[in-house]
Protein backbone atom coordinates (compact mmCIF):
# COMPACT_ATOMS: atom_id res chain seq x y z
CA UNK A 1 0.00 0.00 0.00
CA UNK A 2 0.81 3.20 -0.89
CA UNK A 3 1.33 4.54 2.66
CA UNK A 4 1.93 8.08 1.77
CA UNK A 5 -1.46 8.57 0.52
CA UNK A 6 -3.74 5.99 2.92
CA UNK A 7 -2.69 7.05 6.10
CA UNK A 8 -5.52 8.94 8.35
CA UNK A 9 -2.91 12.03 9.74
CA UNK A 10 -6.43 14.24 10.90
CA UNK A 11 -7.09 12.56 14.68
CA UNK A 12 -3.97 14.51 15.99
CA UNK A 13 -3.56 17.84 14.08
CA UNK A 14 -1.28 15.86 10.89
CA UNK A 15 0.42 13.31 12.92
CA UNK A 16 0.21 9.68 13.60
CA UNK A 17 2.32 7.96 16.22
CA UNK A 18 5.23 5.24 15.17
CA UNK A 19 5.95 2.47 16.87
CA UNK A 20 9.67 1.28 16.65
CA UNK A 21 10.61 -1.98 17.19
CA UNK A 22 13.59 -3.86 16.79
CA UNK A 23 13.38 -5.73 13.66
CA UNK A 24 16.10 -8.52 15.41
CA UNK A 25 15.20 -9.15 18.76
CA UNK A 26 11.41 -7.45 18.67
CA UNK A 27 11.65 -5.16 21.26
CA UNK A 28 9.84 -1.87 21.41
CA UNK A 29 12.37 0.88 21.44
CA UNK A 30 10.29 4.58 20.89
CA UNK A 31 7.44 5.91 19.74
CA UNK A 32 7.98 9.13 17.55
CA UNK A 33 5.19 11.23 15.51
CA UNK A 34 5.39 11.49 12.08
CA UNK A 35 3.53 13.70 9.22
CA UNK A 36 3.30 13.27 5.78
CA UNK A 37 6.53 14.26 5.30
CA UNK A 38 8.18 12.53 7.74
CA UNK A 39 6.85 9.07 6.51
CA UNK A 40 7.79 10.49 3.19
CA UNK A 41 11.24 11.01 3.69
CA UNK A 42 11.32 7.42 5.89
CA UNK A 43 10.36 5.73 3.10
CA UNK A 44 12.49 7.53 0.51
CA UNK A 45 15.46 7.07 2.60
CA UNK A 46 14.64 3.88 4.77
CA UNK A 47 15.79 5.75 7.52
CA UNK A 48 13.09 6.63 10.47
CA UNK A 49 12.42 10.25 10.26
CA UNK A 50 9.89 11.93 13.09
CA UNK A 51 8.60 15.51 13.59
CA UNK A 52 9.53 17.04 16.78
CA UNK A 53 6.51 18.58 17.95
CA UNK A 54 9.18 20.22 20.74
CA UNK A 55 11.10 22.11 17.86
CA UNK A 56 8.89 21.82 15.63
CA UNK A 57 10.51 20.09 12.28
CA UNK A 58 11.74 16.91 10.98
CA UNK A 59 14.23 14.69 12.67
CA UNK A 60 15.55 11.72 11.13
CA UNK A 61 16.61 9.74 14.21
CA UNK A 62 20.63 9.47 15.01
CA UNK A 63 21.68 12.43 12.21
CA UNK A 64 23.86 13.62 15.10
CA UNK A 65 24.53 10.64 17.13
CA UNK A 66 24.95 8.20 14.00
CA UNK A 67 22.34 5.57 15.99
CA UNK A 68 19.96 5.48 12.44
CA UNK A 69 17.26 3.18 12.67
CA UNK A 70 17.46 1.75 9.38
CA UNK A 71 14.07 0.41 7.67
CA UNK A 72 13.40 -2.99 7.62
CA UNK A 73 9.32 -2.92 7.56
CA UNK A 74 6.85 -0.50 7.75
CA UNK A 75 2.99 -2.23 8.85
CA UNK A 76 -0.24 -0.09 8.98
CA UNK A 77 -2.90 -0.13 11.45
CA UNK A 78 -6.62 -1.21 10.92
CA UNK A 79 -7.81 2.31 11.31
CA UNK A 80 -4.84 3.53 8.98
CA UNK A 81 -3.70 6.06 11.74
CA UNK A 82 -0.62 4.05 13.24
CA UNK A 83 2.82 2.91 12.04
CA UNK A 84 4.83 -0.12 12.96
CA UNK A 85 8.32 0.71 11.69
CA UNK A 86 10.89 -2.37 12.12
CA UNK A 87 14.12 -1.30 12.15
CA UNK A 88 18.12 -2.47 13.19
CA UNK A 89 19.50 -0.30 14.67
CA UNK A 90 22.88 1.28 13.66
CA UNK A 91 25.57 3.04 15.52
CA UNK A 92 26.14 2.38 18.96
CA UNK A 93 22.54 0.41 18.81
CA UNK A 94 21.35 2.48 21.55
CA UNK A 95 17.92 4.18 20.67
CA UNK A 96 17.51 6.17 23.28
CA UNK A 97 19.18 9.92 24.03
CA UNK A 98 19.59 9.05 27.89
CA UNK A 99 22.20 6.34 25.86
CA UNK A 100 20.00 3.01 26.78
CA UNK A 101 19.04 0.75 24.06
CA UNK A 102 15.29 1.63 24.39
CA UNK A 103 13.15 4.50 25.50
CA UNK A 104 11.20 2.09 27.67
CA UNK A 105 13.65 1.58 30.39
CA UNK A 106 10.97 2.44 33.54
CA UNK A 107 8.68 0.35 34.90
CA UNK A 108 5.26 1.06 36.62
CA UNK A 109 4.85 -0.17 39.89
CA UNK A 110 1.81 -1.20 41.21
CA UNK A 111 -0.34 -2.72 39.39
CA UNK A 112 -3.07 -5.27 39.59
CA UNK A 113 -2.07 -8.20 37.72
CA UNK A 114 -5.46 -10.64 36.76
CA UNK B 1 7.26 4.60 40.07
CA UNK B 2 3.21 5.44 40.77
CA UNK B 3 2.51 6.14 36.33
CA UNK B 4 -0.17 8.17 37.66
CA UNK B 5 1.08 10.84 38.92
CA UNK B 6 4.47 11.07 36.75
CA UNK B 7 3.23 11.16 33.29
CA UNK B 8 3.01 13.83 31.35
CA UNK B 9 -0.80 14.41 29.97
CA UNK B 10 -0.16 17.74 28.35
CA UNK B 11 1.05 16.99 25.29
CA UNK B 12 -1.86 15.46 23.65
CA UNK B 13 -4.98 17.29 25.60
CA UNK B 14 -4.58 14.58 28.28
CA UNK B 15 -3.45 11.86 26.18
CA UNK B 16 -1.23 9.43 26.16
CA UNK B 17 -0.23 6.41 23.83
CA UNK B 18 0.21 3.07 24.81
CA UNK B 19 1.63 0.37 22.77
CA UNK B 20 0.29 -3.02 23.39
CA UNK B 21 2.61 -5.92 22.67
CA UNK B 22 2.01 -9.69 23.56
CA UNK B 23 4.05 -10.16 26.64
CA UNK B 24 5.05 -13.86 25.23
CA UNK B 25 5.54 -13.16 21.74
CA UNK B 26 6.93 -9.60 21.67
CA UNK B 27 4.21 -9.20 18.82
CA UNK B 28 3.43 -5.50 18.82
CA UNK B 29 -0.78 -5.82 18.57
CA UNK B 30 -2.38 -2.35 18.88
CA UNK B 31 -1.77 1.31 19.97
CA UNK B 32 -4.24 2.99 22.08
CA UNK B 33 -4.68 6.10 23.55
CA UNK B 34 -4.97 6.69 27.56
CA UNK B 35 -6.03 9.41 29.74
CA UNK B 36 -5.30 10.01 33.22
CA UNK B 37 -8.05 7.84 34.33
CA UNK B 38 -7.72 5.30 31.86
CA UNK B 39 -4.38 4.48 33.23
CA UNK B 40 -5.56 4.63 36.92
CA UNK B 41 -8.42 2.09 35.61
CA UNK B 42 -5.83 -0.11 34.18
CA UNK B 43 -3.54 -0.30 37.03
CA UNK B 44 -6.55 -0.97 39.46
CA UNK B 45 -7.69 -3.63 37.25
CA UNK B 46 -4.89 -5.27 35.26
CA UNK B 47 -6.88 -5.03 31.81
CA UNK B 48 -6.00 -2.58 29.45
CA UNK B 49 -8.12 0.23 29.31
CA UNK B 50 -8.43 3.24 27.03
CA UNK B 51 -10.15 6.48 25.98
CA UNK B 52 -12.07 6.70 23.27
CA UNK B 53 -11.50 9.82 21.05
CA UNK B 54 -14.64 9.27 19.24
CA UNK B 55 -16.31 7.75 21.34
CA UNK B 56 -15.52 10.13 24.07
CA UNK B 57 -15.04 7.59 26.57
CA UNK B 58 -13.27 4.82 28.83
CA UNK B 59 -13.14 1.27 27.13
CA UNK B 60 -11.95 -1.77 28.61
CA UNK B 61 -10.42 -4.00 25.81
CA UNK B 62 -12.60 -7.00 25.16
CA UNK B 63 -15.51 -5.34 27.17
CA UNK B 64 -18.03 -6.48 25.15
CA UNK B 65 -15.62 -9.44 22.64
CA UNK B 66 -14.03 -11.32 25.84
CA UNK B 67 -11.16 -10.82 24.01
CA UNK B 68 -9.38 -8.58 27.30
CA UNK B 69 -5.72 -8.09 27.54
CA UNK B 70 -4.68 -9.06 30.70
CA UNK B 71 -1.42 -6.88 32.34
CA UNK B 72 1.54 -8.21 32.93
CA UNK B 73 4.13 -5.61 32.92
CA UNK B 74 3.99 -1.38 32.16
CA UNK B 75 7.25 0.36 31.18
CA UNK B 76 7.37 4.01 30.60
CA UNK B 77 9.45 5.98 28.40
CA UNK B 78 12.31 8.24 28.88
CA UNK B 79 9.61 11.80 28.43
CA UNK B 80 7.09 10.12 30.57
CA UNK B 81 4.61 10.60 28.07
CA UNK B 82 4.03 6.96 26.19
CA UNK B 83 3.62 3.85 27.71
CA UNK B 84 4.80 -0.10 26.87
CA UNK B 85 1.58 -2.46 28.16
CA UNK B 86 2.67 -5.84 27.81
CA UNK B 87 -0.05 -8.12 28.25
CA UNK B 88 -1.89 -11.69 27.64
CA UNK B 89 -4.49 -11.83 25.05
CA UNK B 90 -7.70 -13.40 26.44
CA UNK B 91 -11.05 -15.05 24.69
CA UNK B 92 -9.94 -16.20 21.13
CA UNK B 93 -6.56 -13.81 21.32
CA UNK B 94 -8.04 -12.00 18.69
CA UNK B 95 -7.14 -7.87 19.76
CA UNK B 96 -8.20 -6.35 16.25
CA UNK B 97 -11.64 -5.55 15.58
CA UNK B 98 -11.12 -7.21 12.19
CA UNK B 99 -10.97 -10.61 13.69
CA UNK B 100 -7.31 -10.30 13.22
CA UNK B 101 -4.46 -11.34 16.02
CA UNK B 102 -2.85 -8.04 15.77
CA UNK B 103 -3.86 -4.41 14.74
CA UNK B 104 -0.67 -4.27 12.17
CA UNK B 105 -2.03 -6.61 9.39
CA UNK B 106 -1.22 -4.36 6.36
CA UNK B 107 2.63 -3.81 4.50
CA UNK B 108 3.24 -0.15 3.52
CA UNK B 109 5.03 -1.04 0.20
CA UNK B 110 7.81 0.65 -1.60
CA UNK B 111 9.82 1.66 0.71
CA UNK B 112 14.08 2.22 0.37
CA UNK B 113 15.73 -0.56 1.94
CA UNK B 114 18.99 0.87 2.83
Amino acid sequence: MDADHMMDFTKLSGLIPAVVQDAASGEVLMVGFMNDEALARTRATGFATFFSRSRNQLWTKGETSGNKLAVRDILIDCDDDTLLVKAERLGDGNVCHTGERTCFNKRAEGITIP
